[in-house]
């Protein structure tokens, strides 16, 4: 693999200046991502390869950041499992129909992803070819558990009452959906490996509602099994979780290359917490966006002094970049990122 | 003050059982709740002192708890300080107009607790009366950061990114706010006080969106300056912060004698970086109420042992009991906890 600043920050090796990418860096904040936006369908946007790498690219050109990130949805997999998927205006993700007992699972469909999800992978294929070695691609998927809140909640919840039912009166239940997950998950990401994705996230936005007994029982082993099925050769692999500070000492056991923090914990903190013989990704809050140049300049330089200048950090926010974020902002911290780093290492 | 078990645990001294309460205990979880609600608007419930004195007392009877909490809403503040409040059907708290500048600061009227609060003060004298020293009651008011979410929001938020923008690039502007909050919530607790609150709890449902330096300047110097000027005199005082353990040791710093914490932590390792020298309350995830008898026994049955015994644990849920819970199962989780804590101490 050429040799990408992003790629070696991830496997802890020296590099010119800290890398930066930006979760949802493709997306509605930029005026290109929106007229793109104007004429398609969010779902139908994500299922036309031609234009979901047209809008991987925008932020590629534009922020100068240090990788692409594959465009598309955590839930084409439930989706290609044979769930029916809508957005609705303003609304959040509608999944149907929901997932409940075990006749419910017996019927999700097993991925075949070069058939079912062939469009990520065309996706993958061309951005390969449109990126020509300038930043490594990321592809992605989500992690069983945050992909089961979805399927079991019918879409967004907020406390999950559903699920944790399944969990706590059914766990046999529970568990095989999380299995059926882990394979699916498993298969999907190696075919984006094959494919062409030179890294790989798992997003496990949701696993922070857990209290650790849960994240033990029913969150970690289908990451792990997961992370130790991937064919990872050379391809670093990131474990990205929402409000997971108490869980950062179990994580660690996942074995990833990288792990994703949220903004409530410092930097600092959370990778003695983790390890420094991992790489941590993050960590700042989305809404340091909407502050002057100035302001964002005292927030990156915090963390690039708590991060220390040691191999391993790759800049990111602690979640996805806020849809009316100042796109001249987002800009500024790329700079300000590369320019602050560069700086810490000469 | 009568030798109250709760009051006592809250100043961590010797009881012969661990107590228990429960956050939201007065609420739709209960037939003899949604009888009264049935009948009356929430807000009217909140301002008929007669009604609201009736469904704090409920839980009471029904479950055994060991503290009464007044039944009342963190936003009948803003609504005495001048903001209009609705709660429609199925949505949140709708608050207008919502506080954005200077001078919307400047409107907000200073509150007179036994005037413009007094139907609050008025079920405080009843209570005290009716529970004939049978347990304690506890005060409560919203802290002055999850007040101004919900004030420059003008209802609930995913992001809050009105107040953090105020934060980031008005800060003079949140400091004036908060500093107000402040004001106000120290003159309704103390008032509350006065009128016969034997504790009070201090919630910051919202503060652990926070990252630790936004909690330095702008949560934790406003809670501090309540906490200070509250005529505590054998009045124990609570800080309760959802989803706020990364920020645990800072909180230490508040003074309050107890602290609570939501489910995601365990309860051993949260005492040990809030120090021993300080109660805590928790940590029950609401859903395991969703359980059966055995496993909620179980999971009791951890966070006992997990605080060991030790003078100056207060039971709780980790947030508030979710409206669709069994009743009997909270019936029995009161139960379990007397009885394990009871064998623990024999």
């Amino acid at each position: 693999m050429a040799d990408y600043r992003f790629i070696r920050a991830c496997f802890r090796q020296k590099v010119d200046r800290t890398p930066i990418w930006i979760m949802r860096q493709a997306g509605r904040y930029m005026p290109e991502y929106r007229a793109v936006r104007e004429k398609t369908e969010f779902l139908e946007l994500c299922k036309t390869p031609e234009l979901a790498a047209k809008v991987t690219l925008q932020p590629i050109d534009k922020l100068n950041v240090d990788a692409a990130i594959l465009f598309s949805d955590i839930l084409t997999l439930p989706e290609a499992m044979g769930i029916d998927l809508k957005f609705g205006k303003g609304m959040g993700p509608q999944l149907s129909p929901v997932i409940r007992s075990r006749s419910d699972i017996d019927r999700l469909k097993e991925i075949d992803p070069e058939s079912s999800l062939s469009f990520v992978m065309q996706t993958i294929r061309i951005l390969r070819r449109e990126l020509e070695g300038r930043v490594p691609l990321i592809g992605f998927s989500g992690a069983p558990f945050t992909l089961a809140t979805y399927m079991v909640e019918g879409g967004s919840s907020k406390d999950f009452l559903n699920l944790k039912t399944m969990m706590y009166k059914n766990p046999k239940t529970a568990h095989a959906l999380f299995a059926k997950l882990s394979d699916a998950v498993t298969a999907y990401l190696n075919a984006q490996i094959a494919a062409g994705a030179q890294a790989v996230q798992i997003f496990d936005t949701w696993a922070g509602i857990c209290s650790p007994i849960d994240f033990d029982a029913f969150v970690f082993p289908y990451v792990k099994s997961v992370v130790d099925r991937l064919n990872r050769n050379g391809v670093p692999v990131i474990y990205y979780c929402n409000g997971g500070s108490t869980l950062l000492s179990r994580m660690r056991k996942l074995n990833t290359d990288v792990i994703g923090v949220d903004w409530r914990i410092e930097i600092d903190v959370a990778w003695k917490e983790i390890g420094y013989d991992r790489a941590i990704q993050g960590n700042l809050d989305p809404c340091v966006l909407f502050m002057d140049r100035k302001g964002i300049e005292e927030r990156v330089r915090d963390i690039l002094k708590r991060a220390g200048g040691r191999p391993g950090h790759i800049f990111n926010l602690g979640h996805g970049v806020l849809p009316t974020t100042p796109v001249e902002n987002v800009q500024a911290l790329v700079e300000i990122v590369h320019e602050l780093s560069r700086e810490d290492r000469a």
